[in-house]
């Protein structure tokens, strides 16, 4: 089995649907990686182990998923100069706007990399980008995935057109 | 030289001027506090530090103060039993909007008594409540402190009476 | 029967379901409360004598859920020197900005302790923390409360990580 | 001495200037009113007393101006059956968003007839309009203040169809 | 048959289930209104005549309920002086902030007594305290729809307190 | 003398400053245009008979800029079927989010072409985007500044390169 | 078949039930159009391609059609100098606020002419307002549009109003 | 002279003094990077050539700065599959809400990697974490510029409580 290269956290089992999108988008691009549950405010001694040691255990990208005050990706990005890629999830009450300000306006010196709300294939994406850059076998697979975003439109597009004729 | 019941944090010395306000009501109702400069995302371990020994250093309430994707009191609250009050900063950009979401918002579980953006005097005016709890001797000093509120605004109204005839 | 030392005033019947989170948080804790259904708009004056009495009769903290316009924090807070938690409730069509905003920004003099919108657990959990600074029979209950949010955390966790395998 | 017809209440001493906009509208149409500063939260009990006893004393419309947590309008109407127009005033962090709000977003039962973020002047002309209905002396003094409006822009507008030329 | 001294006018037909609440309030308050649907945008010759014949026609005021970019109300404030009252309708997409906002924030010189995004109930609660005034016989209904108000709070509260035994 | 092809009109004289952004483009664009100002709300009957007869004195755009709960626009699409540009004015209190949401969340069956908060200099051009459809000797200028554009911001970026080395 | 005037983008296929809005009004008026899919983020190349070939194929005006960080307008207003309206879709957090302000907020140069949150209607009617100035067979369709808008309101009116007896 | 790692774009010469931060913190961690000015809307031929030909020219991050309708960093992230991070510009109407949320509200398949509104310094030191995955010689560099933050708040705070003395 090979050592995971991108850890996923989640602040509550309650995201799971919305990040499995990261899960398989990695999978697709066979890029090795963990998932984890594990929450700022509520086992806040395992987000901080977590964060202190995933760099030494060979992890290159941390991706945090957290809603309301979603402190998480900023707590791991206070305790590791590994990138930190957040996702803010979407909340009932305020669409996510919560999520997201707690998420991005993060303070000079302590860097969130944030995506769009529940963003999770963009997440994934990212941390591939950026692991690419040191693993160029990811380089093409990334490529490629462009090529069949770009072809999948075009596919919708001549459907759409000849629709309307 | 009495040992504090109270602790203010401030996420960022640029807070300092607004927490002024929380400093002169404490002097006032003669509440012993201590104060300190702590970030959630700088100086982590200090925070850390700070908010697991605080209990056992007679501290009875803390009261933290912090800006943009503010943490430092969800940080704090989550490793402390005590009762955390955040006072979101105003921001140049968002008014503050993005610290009160981000001071408020808490998951269930880990709770912040979130005053007004940049109510430093209610912070503390709300701790003396908290404390005069078990410790009557403060008590009448908050009930002195309304009626002065109540006769400050009467006697704004004389004068504003007056001026009209 | 023991004495209510949390009062918990909702400002509309329909309000019930979301406040229910509150009651059973005080149950497990094992703090009495008593309940109310008092609006500050079309009660005044319940409001105003729930307000005056509320210290006299051995309440300690007083949770007030309001939604809209939600004023019933600050109408209680304007009357009593006891510490007031305000729960801003979720609306249709702001999704409760409305509700946070009317609750939290109160002006110099006049605290709300102001949670989450519907944050009803936490409203729970912050008025027992305050009561047990003077009944520290409660302290060790939220410290367990605390450690089983932990452990519920890590074993969501653990679940988590076995079905990525 | 005429006895006033409307009551012009500030919640703090800091919105004058704002306010005066509305003495001005009223002294220009010649409406007899009163001026108050009165604040919801700082002295609940003058606020009550205002509102109960203002229709005994001949006041017809209530103009209340306040900012913030903005209570003060809904607290008069809730205790009086007389129309009440609340001004919400801007606010240096959320630039009277929070006024708004806690002005306009009354529950079912207790209206405020709000006004513009700051809108003193409008509130003096629908004061008026509203007492014209009985009092019928001052509605040529609207329709004329209508037609200036009217003529004013008339004025701008030439002088500036003849700068462009 | 009664000449109406309400007029209510629809922006559009889909908001007749939210002003329905108007209709119901001025039946059981026995004030005699006509109703009307007039789009600003799409009928605005009728808006312009419904405006300027109110007052003759013996309106006294006029209540528009309008959605999005809702300029009914002010256009009919625009060609009046009747007291106009805006009912801002919630929208599917911003929650019905569009309409508030396009309904309160109206320029020095032409009032819009704004109420609460579908706040219908309010605004034929207050459309009926400005008739009251020149037309006494409406004052003790509102007293003892005020009344009503508490005591139905009140039986809330009673059948809450005893659930809660 | 040329007749105008494009007429602006501003909702107040307070909009000068902003609207001079539009002259000046379409002078040097060489487009005849006129200026006026008219309220939608102050001088209705002047926005009516400047709609109503704009296509018949040979306009073929009209341009509104307004603030706050912005009519102007709106009304005057109502009115005409020339296509419409609104202007929505920055406000001080709302940043011009009330002027944008009163311009562009217009009803089906009645658009306005909404540029930025204050985007005058976008309104000129996309006004003489349209009338260069039917009179061609626009097309070129409008070439131009699109390439004077790219230039513009080449030599900026030069300048920095050079600096930087 | 007729050389199409207008062309319609979709930024994603998900927004086609949306903009059939503006299929059904320019089918209706009579305006020949085509309509394509094409993402400005996932096939940037087909977004160029379309843009810098509308303008010699005949196009006059083109609609653009995108949610969130809706970038489809103003990349497609950069490369061409015919008008391009903008259509903001609605988003399932944030209830598009985001496309909104991603479309309107254009820097000066290169405007969008930008409807309502899903204002496909709105949008199909501006383009023929547009085509309608230099092709004037499309001019007394829209006149005939208008008014059918007016009558159908009437007719609502007139309903409305029986029930009302 | 060193090639860069970093490429620092700049949608305009305005935002020069905000990105400066980003500058000075790459200057002092000693990664080469370079500067250009580049409008996704006013230039879309050199933002296109920039995003194709980054990484053959050894660029391995891209940082965007962009303001209003920031399309920059969404446009350079479809064209590259180097990580792309975007720095949302503050504006002076929306305070940079509408920068914030064009570009980070990116749709499925092209992330941008979104620092706070004005974020400059975040900027550089994520784009540092990156980087020095691949070259580990900036690592250290991190870990000491994070021991400095953590070392200043330390010193701030120890002024603090010794001014309170």
């Amino acid at each position: 089995m090979v050592d995971p290269l991108i850890g996923i956290v989640l602040g509550s089992s309650s995201d799971l649907a919305i990040v499995e999108g990261a899960d398989r988008v990695l999978e697709e691009l066979d890029v090795p990686f963990e998932r984890r549950i594990i929450s700022a405010h509520r086992s806040p001694q395992a987000a901080h182990d977590y964060a202190v040691s995933a760099a030494e255990r060979g992890i290159e990208v941390i991706i945090c998923a957290a809603g309301k005050a979603a402190h998480l990706a900023g707590v791991v990005s206070s305790l590791t100069t590994l990138p930190v890629i957040g996702i803010p999830i979407k909340t009932p009450d305020l669409g996510g706007m919560d999520s997201l300000l707690s998420t991005v306006q993060m303070p000079p010196g302590v860097p969130v990399a944030t995506v769009a709300i529940d963003g999770a294939v963009n997440a994934a994406i990212l941390a591939t980008q950026i692991v690419a850059l040191k693993h160029p076998e990811y380089a093409p697979k990334l490529v490629h995935q462009k090529e069949k975003l770009a072809r999948g439109v075009a596919e919708k597009d001549e459907e759409y057109r000849k629709e309307a004729q």
